[in-house]
């Protein structure tokens, strides 16, 4: 009889949609539950909580059998475009960027009262790094004024935080953390937005933390199956007839 | 409504096991079927296939209501381990090793006869390597021959193929294929049997081919749900009333 496996789901944007890719947080969150927690992964590069909105019951069904244990939601780098700019089609207002986080919450709080929710808010935004992205892409016509700056970014995360705080769920102020580090403009970011292999690293460690702090730590999950040292090879039937289903398929 | 989204299973041992690690091929497989096909990670550290037919039903269930469109199969490194050596409780004889195979496959044609099953050979032992890897870990107590050979791998990798080709299965001869270039002793292997990043790389384009030559190139695959760039932003709604469940979720 097959049991089925635990999951973890994450949903985001590009900074979610690019996790596995090398050095990604999201293949090092999946590395380290191997064969104990199924990670998969709902990115959406571009979207923003308003375009989201349309895909939650879709990725979130209410009525599945076997709801995620945790999700961690990622949204806000691009719901932070300025009006007015070049990619104000992706703007949603701060007032709207809340509600919606709050819509997302609850929606996952019904699917599962015992999912663990996590809220990442957005990134720092390196204004310099952007208008360098712009110039490598577009050359001359590359725009002038960056289309996001890290102030009202700010904003954002703020909002975000604040909404974790209200619904009593986890969170990981990304924006405050990564600017801890001297350099992080370069450091942690490739093009001003998006993470290097290094911001990649932190996200990782911060949201182990999380999961570890939310009872979740893989290191005190038992093994689907036993470790092959504990394999009798004489009679290795026997290992497979305890508890062969201690952790769920 | 939810469907339910399509699959891939990665099964083996530990250099499946440890493919999500940074520059693994499990996680490069999955970027590339993001938002397409969940990437899942079924991988057994030290594992022969004689220990891992007691996992076949419970991880391969025959009454899953959504088979795996493709798995790849990828034992033999520990099969391979040589009789009377320091890892002899891992060997299996390769007539065996072969039943095993054969079984795996009968299996999972059973359980979809269009599943795409990828039998990978163990890569190519570097016995040098090894020696050096033993000496790193156990220092003067380390054992002065090794246990296993480039010549008995590369009868199982035989095997191997021989089984593909018997049962009409896709393979790869990763054993063969990293031996073409020069120095894959080291470009290749880390410690004389698990993968170096330049070596996951290989595995990566390997199972792509053949994912590929199997009519299931993420190319050609549909996005779950739109492009952010398809989404009128004065008018979201209409980009999800199409169509939107035209890959399953």
């Amino acid at each position: 009889m097959a049991i089925v496996r635990e999951k973890i789901v994450l949903f985001g944007d590009s900074i979610t949609q690019q996790s596995f890719q090398e050095g990604g947080w999201g293949a090092s969150i999946s590395n380290a539950y191997c064969r104990k927690v199924d990670v998969l992964l709902r990115g959406y590069g571009g979207y923003n909580t308003r375009w989201a909105l349309f895909l939650l019951h879709h990725l979130f069904p209410l009525d599945s059998t076997k709801q995620p244990l945790a999700t961690t939601i990622f949204f806000g780098a691009n719901d932070a475009a300025l009006s007015g700019r070049s990619s104000e089609r992706q703007h949603v207002p701060v007032e709207e960027y809340k509600e919606n986080l709050k819509k997302f919450v609850l929606h996952l709080q019904k699917c599962s009262p015992t999912m663990r929710i996590v809220l990442i808010t957005p990134p720092p935004v390196s204004e310099e790094g952007r208008l360098a992205y712009a110039i490598s892409q577009y050359g001359e016509k590359a725009v002038k004024v960056p289309e996001r700056t890290n102030e009202v970014t700010g904003q954002y995360a703020n909002a975000c935080v604040e909404i974790a705080k209200e619904m009593g769920v986890y969170h990981i102020n990304l924006w405050s953390k990564l600017q801890e580090t001297d350099g992080w403009q370069k450091k942690f970011l490739c093009d001003g937005l998006h993470l290097t292999p290094e911001g990649n690293a932190v996200v990782y460690e911060e949201v182990i933390k999380v999961f570890n702090e939310a009872g979740l730590s893989s290191d005190e999950m038992p093994l689907d199956f036993p470790h092959h040292s504990k394999i009798d090879y004489k009679n290795p039937a026997r290992a497979f007839q305890q508890n062969v289903c201690a952790a769920p398929l």
